[in-house]
């Protein structure tokens, strides 16, 4: 029997001492409203974005901010804080320029897509063909871009729940590749976001086996919308100098903290976010926020009493490039029994739903979940929760999970581009992640029921 | 007597046919609604910073400009179309790069000053000297920044009436001469805006002929918190490379377009914007809009009827590295009768407030602008009206003029960054500039009463 419930059962006892059980350890409630006042995650955020600044994956800056996360989490009070880690590919950004020739001679900004390849230091020119989406470019005729540069649009609208960068999203990680099979001697897609500002989104493009990798970065969406305008008016010819490079083999790493349970076998719960952040930003909202949100909750948790099982805090590295931090992890602790995970992952904006992945032995949690949640505008969702990158490989084991969705409504005017600053964090919002993020731990930490394997994985 | 007076007095015996007064040309209420539908100023937004993109003066896409100006203006049917050419010294931009040093080492984002000095191509490395205010920098004791780095921040904030940029913008004026003076080896300036975007403003600094110029930049917003931040921390030594040049002598020009006018005893009402702009954008804002809009109530009142007096059409050159278009033109035709000048050049949002400089003799204009505009939302403001850099020179004749104030509550935010760009621009607020511009110019244009000199010259 754990702490809370003998804690509830002496409140319960005790009507004439209700001081008593509103300050019981672990009542979610309490928690959820002293978070509201949590000035943890914020300094984690800001120390972070301001001592280290970007954290490029495999990079001396990630490796900066290795240090910099163990120190901060045995100075919070972590136990067995350490950096676990792992050798990955570094990429790493060259020159970018992108120019229009002609009549209308102008230069538009764009930044190379991770894992771009080069054009090579002369660069190259080529004429546009315009695909209006990813769908008209996987139409087109085979060879039918030897030579040319192609370049695809897409419609993308900010959304609440993020669902369009999915959608729309393919333009990015598969339009490259598509591009190249055909004959395109390099891409320009418009950025992945919802801003209207001179600063390209970056993010991971993927090459497979049999496709050798052009040149590939993405116009801001103004310089996007520019080279429509340009297009309705004639042929474009431009000339682009992209010049990434693969240097090899370099090290990344996980930071880990943890807060012990009571009862070594109810499992561990394990949270966490990304460490490392594309090179444009500092990485504030993608993902300060998250290792600052989770942390600062489990601290909290540990600083009430200890829980029934141990909170397992991870700052993966590597998210961006391909996540190679969660499967890094994974491969290392796939064999400890994880009985929940879940990570932050989508800013810092207002949690505004939740959704489950639970057993059925341990249902009831969606319930107490529902009425820890809604004081802080949060309702429940019926589809069926799923992770981030980081904690899949640990879910795929059909591992339970909780989903705390954030508004994705401004998430993607700053998403992987040079804006993603701390400015952009709301202290306000953060602290409403924090309190959600402290009463979920509480339940589902302290659950006095079995969280055993749920019946499949959900789909982010 | 002029044709509206001899329409107006016609409408007035045939009172059963109010359609006629409604319709008498230059009617400026009629005029005024009808441009409310106007797709001229838009035209020639989209179409210059479309086909011509950035345009800073006395390079060689100023000169497309020109050459796209002229080609517009006879196309729109305005006499007299012409390209006055003149000399000016040509500043470029090179590299910029800046970057703290140390344990926090990370990249901030930068742009050089117009007429910034230059680092050398090995740049420099030096520590901080921050100065809250400029008020700071000038208490700085003489000698005390030798060797270092100067960084002056400020609290600019956006105000309706852009009053801030000429309070905070001392900074950028006159903040690097200051440092320069007292040994500094190079100075950063929080960018004199109001937005949180990775986009620094630039704009002109001025040297006096004793001081030898320093590199000078403008730090992004979030950058130049971010310094703060890591001031707080400790000292912060940083490398500067800022590496502009003066190219010497090269050619700008001013493009000039008429509405001729009845009685040419009647004096030049002259209106414009400046056609060069920044390099960083494509000057959509600053000043695409202000010839567009200027032009686009002309060529209105010209296909409405022949006004009284001629109206003169110019877009101006070099306005944004010092005001050369407007000193040329005035060299050029200050000898000319002018009765009034105004531009437009302070974006697009929707004008608020009107103010006149008017003499006695014209003085009941003012009654009848109040009459034409307040269905616009534009109210009389009770200051004396100033000009725009361009205008002023001829201003400073005791020449009249209305300034149609816009709205400076998001102008700040784009003002010479890379985001001064098309979809910066509301079309629908754009439209009420037209309509505000048409219905001054049928006023002013074509009025009846003697528009002489006025007493004193308004600041603008």
């Amino acid at each position: 029997m754990n702490k809370r419930i003998l804690l509830a059962a002496a409140a319960a006892l005790a009507l004439p001492l209700p001081a008593l059980a509103q300050t019981a350890p672990l009542d979610p409630a309490a928690l959820r409203d002293a978070a509201l006042r949590d000035d943890i995650a914020w300094d984690i955020t800001e120390g972070l974005t301001t001592e280290v600044g970007q954290r490029l994956a495999a990079t001396e800056a990630e490796a900066r901010a290795r240090e910099w996360g163990a120190r901060k989490l045995k100075a919070l009070g972590f136990q067995n804080v350490r950096i676990e880690t792992f050798k990955m590919p570094l990429w790493v950004r060259g020159e970018e320029k992108a120019e229009v020739l002609g009549a209308s001679a102008q230069k538009l900004t764009i930044t190379a897509l991770g894992n771009s390849g080069t054009t090579g230091p002369k660069g190259v020119e080529g004429e546009i063909v315009y695909f209006p989406t990813i769908a008209d470019l996987q139409m087109a005729p085979a060879g039918s871009l030897k030579g040319k540069i192609a370049f695809v649009s897409h419609s993308m609208t900010a959304t609440q729940d993020g669902s369009q960068y999915g959608a729309f999203g393919a333009a990015r990680r598969s339009g490259p590749s598509t591009a190249a099979a055909k004959g395109a001697v390099a891409i320009l897609i418009r950025s992945i976001g919802t801003d209207y500002h001179r600063n390209p989104h970056t993010g991971v493009t993927n090459w497979p086996k049999d496709v050798k990798p052009i040149a590939a970065a993405a116009l801001a969406v103004p310089d996007s919308e520019q080279l429509e305008r340009l297009l309705k008016r004639g042929p474009v010819r431009m000339k682009l100098l992209i010049t990434p490079e693969f240097k090899g083999e370099a090290e990344s790493g996980n930071v880990i903290g943890e807060v012990p349970g009571s009862d070594p076998d109810a499992g561990i719960v394990l949270v966490g976010g990304h460490l490392d952040s594309w090179d444009l930003g500092t990485g504030a909202i993608d993902d300060a926020t998250g290792v600052a949100i989770t942390t600062a909750a489990a601290k909290r948790i540990m600083d009430a009493g200890q829980p029934r099982r141990t909170i397992r805090v991870v700052w993966f590295g590597a998210e961006e490039v391909g996540g190679f931090g969660g499967e890094a992890y994974a491969k290392a602790h796939g064999g400890e029994r994880h009985v929940f995970a879940s990570e932050s992952d989508f800013g810092a904006d207002r949690i505004w739903k939740f959704t489950v992945n639970l057993p059925e032995s341990a249902a009831s949690l969606s319930d107490k979940l529902a009425v820890a949640l809604g004081p802080l505008g949060i309702s429940r969702g019926r589809d069926l929760a799923g992770g981030g990158t980081d904690v899949e490989p640990i879910l795929r084991g059909k591992v339970a999970t909780v989903a705390l969705a954030q508004s994705g409504l401004r998430y993607f005017d700053y998403h992987h581009t040079p804006d993603d600053t701390l400015d952009k964090v709301d202290p306000v919002q953060l602290r409403q992640n924090v309190a959600a993020w402290t009463a979920t731990l509480a339940i589902v930490a302290n659950a006095a029921e079995e969280i055993g394997p749920v019946e499949k994985t959900g789909r982010e």
